[in-house]
């Protein structure tokens, strides 16, 4: 009844008023040649709407509203007159400064080179142990708490990682550019070293892992950017936890049931209940950190370097998603653990599964110690990425290969998830619960 | 981590080894340019396909296996020894050779115009009365057996309709020409005309409402095809009755407490719960009449003509849905009601109005009779189609206009459902239902 149609149908049936047929095939047919299903899209976003709209209701109707602020606070604070993760975050300046005077002493020259490495290596198994025996043994740290200043503390080992090997470098081709002075290096590493508290200070909070001297900076502080990440971090904030208060910790809690009695088809059903929000929670903690956080921060200290995560929701392989989702992360391992290992010959995909570890082995360490509760199953996760990867690099590709990734980005969190809250509820609540 | 990715690096880096900074921004800034955002088509599906199988399973869980083929047989016959539906479609024989003896007195000119419009009046009126009484007579009339013998028989009245129409077209045409013979029709009317058994029947049987001599005929009946539209309907066939006894069925049970009661956010949560397997039937059941049983139909009778939907998925009017998802149908309105009344001088909105009325009059006849219960709901849901068809051309176009379009299909449905099935259940369970 549209214009054009009218138009049409006019044309065609000028010549004969009631000749109305002709030979043509349907559009769903294969021989139509017919592609344009873009409508399609929209009706995948209505449908998701309206279906979570609907879980929403749900669930409002089911439980009622179980936001609750001030709940939030006690998962930072046992007892008040006892603050250990703020002591611990406010004792991390040591390790700061003991790098930065190592690195001082390294530099003029009155400690050998092997010195300097012992005395890091030194501080940085400090950086680990320290947070982890005090997560371990002081009772009045909660696992929120446990998380965060553990977090910091990996990130500071990270850090000073990155500091300990690029002053290293640079001294290295200062070293060589003094025997060779025919060869001339444009770079950074050929000028005066500035190794000044100022300077050390501004790489600890600046949003990137990987030291160098002189980052590249933005021209000016644009204030209305710094507002809106400003108001996204504040929002999101306040969403994650409402929606790990009103969503997750109900599903989890109906899904203890079915697992202690192993009631596979029920166990099936509360997994993928729990995979929507704690994707959804997952989406927008990516956003809330990746995106709003460490750009405010990047904003606020002039750093230049947005770069925080590539194109990841078109993975097609496993590895791809991997060196997209989180850069800093990805950008350390490639230069100070990956990149070093190629140069002393080990094979890629040695260098590639002995960073999986690596990266395993912090999971690991993140989840457990907070939790005081040893089960491998974060490090088993990260661990089953090396075979996940291959089966899908060999045999999906394109939008089968993007959506085996998504697949197991949105069963496998929740898997993990489960398994650890489980095995938390039999420890602390005993079988019955 | 992948071997481009390695490549870009060492090129960056090898002027000096540690700059690792460049300044750019993240890729969800806006002034970042970036626009790739395939992957999440893919995110959508997989989200849509686990989200129905947790619905899928959590309907088996509670409710067990519903789907039963026996009771199948009970929709369709209630007395075995009294067959109303099979024995009306029998007796619609006699309205069709009414028709043709009809037009074949009026080709010879034994009968006046006046008098052949009178016989087609009463015929075409008996056609909508003697099955509409029977159904409402005669209690061994189920009501699934009463929508398809009255849904055939308004094929029929369309059918017998546009058959009167072009043949008196076709006179009207020969006569012109009988006056003038300087002009020249090129077109079939100005032949013979075949008024034979043979061409009505393969007519009635025709996937197409609007009668023409000489339909395109396709050259071949390609088996392969045949098949594979007979193995679609059989199989589509019991998914449908398979998912209206597991998922409507319950659902639509369950919807009638807090429909009776009039609690609003239970209300609306149980109607958005049905209107997830309330769209997928319809669209299976769209795939399964338009695509699988009308090409067959087309294949069997070497039917040339197969545009019997039109991209309506794309649809971003209310208009250019209904003008493009039945093609028969509109196609019928079209040349038998539309641009007649254009013709007569009638403007485009109040004929396209009158399109509606007539749609919603044969809607609510094909409800209200069977379920013997005059509510207007269909007819109502039609009409409303004209004022929400000037909202969405007025206020919104391109992708909000298609998501409106997908809304109102998903949403507007089990509008009409749930009123007629609470009503229904009122009727014959009373209040205590």
């Amino acid at each position: 009844m549209s214009p054009y149609k009218m138009n049409n149908y006019f044309k065609c049936s000028h010549v004969c008023l009631y000749s109305c047929h002709a030979v043509q095939e349907s559009l769903l047919s294969s021989a139509s040649g017919f592609s344009n299903y873009r409508g399609i899209l929209n009706w995948c976003v209505v449908m998701l709407v309206l279906s979570n709209a609907r879980l929403f209701l749900e669930n409002i109707i089911k439980y009622g509203i179980l936001v609750d602020p001030i709940q939030v606070v006690s998962l930072f604070l046992k007892d008040p007159y006892s603050w250990p993760a703020a002591c611990l975050i406010i004792v991390s300046n040591v390790f700061i400064l003991a790098a930065l005077y190592t690195e001082r002493r390294l530099a003029v020259g009155t400690i050998s080179e092997t010195t300097g490495l012992i005395l890091h290596i030194f501080n940085l198994s400090c950086i680990l142990v320290i947070p982890a025996a005090t997560a371990l043994t002081v009772t009045s740290m909660t696992s929120v708490g446990g998380v965060i200043s553990l977090g910091i503390y990996t990130v500071l080992f990270l850090k000073l990682y990155s500091y300990k090997d690029a002053n290293r470098w640079c001294r290295e081709i200062r070293q060589a550019k003094a025997k060779r002075l025919t060869r001339s290096y444009s770079c950074e590493c050929s000028q005066r070293i500035l190794l000044v508290f100022s300077d050390m200070y501004y790489f600890v909070f600046a949003p990137t892992l990987c030291y160098q001297l002189n980052f590249p900076r933005s021209s000016r502080i644009r204030k209305r950017f710094l507002m809106r990440r400003l108001l996204e971090m504040l929002f999101l904030m306040q969403l994650l936890v409402g929606l790990i208060q009103q969503w997750m910790v109900p599903t989890i809690q109906n899904s203890m049931k079915p697992f202690q009695e192993m009631d596979f088809s029920r166990m099936v059903e509360r997994l993928l209940k729990l995979a929507v929000p704690n994707h959804l929670i997952w989406l927008i903690f990516f956003y809330w950190f990746f995106h709003s956080s460490l750009n405010f921060m990047a904003e606020l200290l002039q750093f230049g370097d947005r770069e925080f995560y590539r194109d990841w929701w078109n993975s097609e392989t496993v590895t791809y998603f991997w060196a997209n989702w989180n850069i800093p992360v990805h950008k350390w391992c490639l230069r100070h653990f990956y990149k070093p290992m190629l140069r002393k010959g080990t094979n890629k995909f040695l260098a590639q599964s002995a960073v999986f570890l690596v990266s395993a082995f912090f999971h690991e360490y993140l989840v457990s110690i907070p939790l005081r509760m040893f089960r491998l199953w974060a490090f088993m996760g990260m661990m089953a990425q090396v075979p996940l990867a291959l089966f899908v690099s060999r045999f999906l590709n394109g939008n089968y290969g993007n959506a085996a990734v998504w697949i197991s980005l949105i069963i496998g969190q929740p898997v993990a998830v489960l398994m650890y809250v489980h095995d938390y509820y039999v420890l602390h609540y005993g079988s019955s619960a």
